[in-house]
């Protein structure tokens, strides 16, 4: 079973992927780590699979490259082997229970440069969770942005996306933004009350939700207390075994 | 007028900063250049405004931080000024014909982060260009994610965005291109041929382009020939007159 983490940068792939893969580890999982971030400096887990090996961000700074044009030339390397990433983590996926795959700090890295679109399109059926931090939502139109993110992963890397708020032990109201977020109706209700050309194409966007998509959960995590751990467990089981119907 | 280039790393958002701004200033127009991107090393055109002055990616990087994270720490770090950049650009805007802003290497940087948000917001009727890559363009289904992205960007930044090819002198088969990107129903009805999930999602996000937003045109841009700079001057001159309907 392959797991995929992807969202920007700060929205805590890397912590989750160390947390989630030791609560997999207890539940006496076989799990392995995958390291795809060229630019990251320290990992709080050993990874099985590192790009590191091949090249870093650094080194191509090193030669005169800004952080952004080294991040996208260190993909640009990668690229030649992405064939190989994919038979090793296909291989570390028959021996183990859990590929936990941890993505470029930069989401866009993955999603516009081919070696993400590649490695994924390479992959069987891997399961992406987009995982999105709640300091993005500070009005109603930015959760149909939110809930609208998760397709368009979907739809860029053709795996079965599903939406992640993390950090949840960091919010005061978590039943607010929980509303918003599981009930496309309401969010959709409210956004109708939006005066703004903002919030009228919030409005149209979300409410054609239900006829793009079926009713996707949203998963609700926290690193720190483990909240939401089990929920994505049940996911990805259900995602094995059913290839892709999550309602 | 303002406008503002939106566009992953490598899109040619600076490079397009400085050609369409000769471009202008040859028409006699009075411009005036913004860079928002902490993490560029040098800069073709002369930013009357550089958030450089205040913080670069390096000096965060030099305090111990990996790229990307020194990118987001410097966006954290000019957060509390963003109201100060706001009256900046505002005065420059009523010095010059146009502001050219130039946004951060990586778009999520400006998206996802509340000093793009923020900024944006403050500012009266900006136009965004959003500049995408024609290498991001492999299948059908990239198509629609391509015009999806532009009304993303639309919903989270709040202004009216124009989808825009760069380097289109770059590709041989423009035409295609082009009646993938500006023929939604010719795109829908291709992707109607897709026997995958995903590209039955972009199918069906595709059919409801035409309810979501008015038809947009779509811009090709080519900084080496000059080819869609009277195309995009054209649309910032109507975008002023009619406010926000590109039709």
């Amino acid at each position: 079973m392959i797991l995929t983490f992807v969202g920007t940068a700060g929205s805590g792939k890397t912590t989750l992927t160390r947390a989630f893969g030791k609560y997999l580890e207890e539940n006496d999982y076989r799990v392995s780590y995958v390291n795809l971030d060229t630019g990251v400096k320290k990992l709080p887990y050993r990874p099985d699979l590192d790009v590191r090996v091949e090249v870093t961000a650094w080194e191509i700074m090193e030669e005169g490259y800004g952080p952004n044009g080294a991040i996208v030339e260190s993909y640009d390397r990668l690229l030649p082997r992405v064939s190989e990433y994919v038979s090793s983590i296909m291989e570390l996926d028959g021996e183990n229970n859990y590929v936990l795959l941890d993505t470029p700090g930069q989401m866009e890295t993955f999603l516009f440069h081919d070696f993400g679109v590649r490695l994924m399109e390479g992959l069987p059926e891997p399961l992406t969770v987009y995982l999105f931090s709640p300091d993005i939502l500070r009005k109603p139109a930015d959760f149909c942005f939110a809930r609208f993110f998760g397709l368009m992963i979907e739809l860029r890397l053709g795996t079965t996306t599903v939406p992640a708020m993390s950090k949840v032990d960091t919010v005061e109201n978590l039943e607010e933004y929980r509303r918003y977020l599981d009930d496309v109706e309401y969010l959709t209700a409210r956004l109708r009350l939006e005066p703004s050309t903002q919030g009228l194409l919030a409005y149209r966007m979300c409410s054609t939700l239900p006829e793009l998509a079926p009713p996707t959960r949203v998963l609700y995590i926290s690193t720190q207390t483990g909240e939401g751990f089990d929920d994505l467990e049940t996911l990805a089981y259900e995602h094995r075994c059913t290839c892709g119907d999550l309602t």
